[in-house]
């Protein structure tokens, strides 16, 4: 096991009726700045019972966030923020609202003369102080509601990049998998995808020894296959929700990362599909894993070997037969779901999208992966495959 | 899954050289009282470590904490802190050390009429505030360095309590595997035990559809059986004692705990065993812990045979048949470690010692399990099969 620091002083409320709780965790005195996405929030119950618990409170709304917020749009807020006195912000949405409120909380206590974007998210100027932030999560994937980072893209560069600092820790996320019940199927079964992947992430390099951070990781991904069958069958299987939003916010709690190796080149590769064609980001996700394990298949080998024992009970005692047939199952588990995972099933041609992908990071000298062996060629074959 | 809250701010720093890092953490500032317990630290390293990281600070030193930390001795370091006018308390050594540290930062800021033992551990009152607190860990067994909980005992009436609030969490714990190469075997013995009954007091209740909880619980079992002959062959195989002490933090920091029934009777009854006999808390853990099972099988059953099934990989159909193969499993484990299972092997008489547990839950009406049905004459009965 590596050494390791860990820290997360953010308070789970999690259950049915949480969301009446909210008064318990506010101070009265604070102005809040309310953000949200789209509205589905005011078609699910959601607003209005968040509405019911603020009252007596100071509060304005801020809505539309979008998937994979817009800086363009968050600086809105900010201007907001800053006009009205706000002290407190609360995202009421999935992963991108507080994704996005994160960004506002940073931004809001930044005077400096460079644009907040670049200040933060290309140059990783650390974020010393944030706006106290809260969020009532609506969305099992991001894990955003227990960690410290978002991911922000800008329309104007077509760039999406993460930041992470310990300012920006919720000070309480709530989460009551009721209000899951009405999401839209494909938002499930991207985030169960997300969930699976950034746990691939974080287990899926190389063994350091450490037995128990790789059981955890493992035992998300039997829950998530597991589950991930109820919640389509019967979207108000409560029990089944709860489990999948409670895989979620551990898929990136950091839980399962301590001490342990880590890759994000699904991730960071995804992310520039998603910049470059608007797919959704748990479909980038679904597109680039297979083809990147398959690609770095020799150097996962151990641990996809353990994954194909462990989660799919395959008795293959050959490390590298058994990573195959690990890989074969996980595609085969993202199509059971109804989750696509070829570039074609968009419209995307995949010469075109290489070559773009790897333009960029060869422009960024980009190198990615638990040992930085992924470079703008290796993402260009990777892309290619796809 | 139950509804749940969780909130742990404790800052964790893991791993080789951690000690060093104690600057990062401490105000300069703060004027210190390191505590300590029988002086183990000054032979071991650690004290002159901590010493060495401490240069420049302002502290003093209070030694003497002993296992199963006494209010008597506490009282002595709540003068010194009141005296002294001591802003941060630095507890060097294992947990219980940790644990009277804990309520010396809740005493500290007491000023009330009744003593702090009966005002705290008996009227249960809570602890709105404390002396800030952190921890350089030297013993893996209680979890209390990533917890806000802490038993402290009271030699005058023979009692043994537990508290817990939101107040005593340290705000950072140090941990270096390193230093448990020079535990006595004894020592480690006992953490190994303490920390697989901890994981039993929170997964072998009844089921409440949580599945990662559960895998997760059943994660920190076998790597416990896994890495704990690792640790007693070699006592500085450091990738094995450094799982075997993540194992402990997270057998007790609450993570496999969230939203699942819990147990605690077999500590309970443990903790009157060594109040009326001295002996240590693994020691009375590991002589319940059979007992205690095989009087609940029944009701223990579903979880008891997933243990059985998942840790000890028993293939067993029927429930009541697998349980009373894990139950005879653990006994066995506790054996193979040199832990001694029978109140016989420290020349206790069971049927005294069952007449005095069960006169002093009587008295005070006790009732424990997940579903409060181990009262005194169960207790009774316990004891007397031990």
């Amino acid at each position: 096991m590596n050494n390791f620091e860990f820290y997360c002083p953010t308070r789970i409320v999690f259950g049915k009726g949480s969301i009446s709780k909210l008064p318990e965790f506010i101070d009265k005195s604070k102005k809040i700045l309310v953000t949200y996405g789209g509205g589905s929030i005011k078609k699910n119950g959601v607003y209005d019972q968040v509405k019911k618990a603020l009252e007596g409170y100071n509060y304005l709304e801020f809505g539309g966030i979008e998937p994979n917020p817009k800086y363009e749009t968050l600086m809105q807020a900010v201007d907001i923020v800053k006009r009205e006195g706000i002290d407190f912000l609360l995202s009421v949405g999935g992963g991108s609202t507080l994704d996005g409120t994160k960004f506002i909380a940073a931004a809001s206590k930044y005077e400096g003369q460079k644009d907040a974007y670049d200040y933060f998210m290309k140059d990783q100027n650390p974020v010393t102080e944030a706006l106290p932030l809260a969020d009532v999560i609506t969305l099992p994937a991001t894990g955003s509601e227990m960690n410290n980072g978002a991911v922000i893209s800008r329309i104007s560069t077509n760039e999406k990049l993460a930041f992470q600092w310990e300012a920006l820790y919720p000070s309480f996320s709530i989460i009551d998998p009721e209000v899951t019940y009405s999401l839209p199927e494909k938002q499930t079964i991207n985030g169960i995808v997300d969930t699976f992947v950034h746990v691939m992430e974080q287990f899926c390099t190389y063994d350091v020894n450490s037995p128990l951070q790789d059981d955890w990781a493992l035992a998300i991904l039997r829950t998530l296959i597991k589950e991930a069958p109820k919640v389509l069958a019967k979207p108000d299987d409560y029990e089944a929700r709860a489990n999948i939003f409670w895989c979620a916010t551990c898929g990136l709690n950091y839980w399962i990362s301590l001490g342990v190796p880590q890759d994000w080149a699904t991730h960071m590769i995804g992310h520039e599909l998603t910049a470059f064609y608007g797919i959704d980001h748990g479909q980038s996700l679904a597109i680039v894993e297979p083809r990147l394990l398959r690609n770095q298949k020799v150097a996962k080998s151990k641990k996809l070997a353990k994954l194909a024992r462990e989660v799919f009970c395959i008795n293959e005692p050959v490390d590298l037969k058994a990573a195959d047939i690990a890989i074969d199952k996980i595609e085969a588990f993202f199509n059971s779901i109804g989750m696509k995972t070829r570039l074609s099933d968009y419209d995307i041609d995949a010469s075109e999208a290489a070559s773009k992908i790897r333009d960029r990071f060869r422009e960024r000298n980009t190198v990615l992966g638990e040992k930085g062996v992924i470079n703008a060629d290796t993402a260009y074959d990777i892309i290619l495959a796809s």
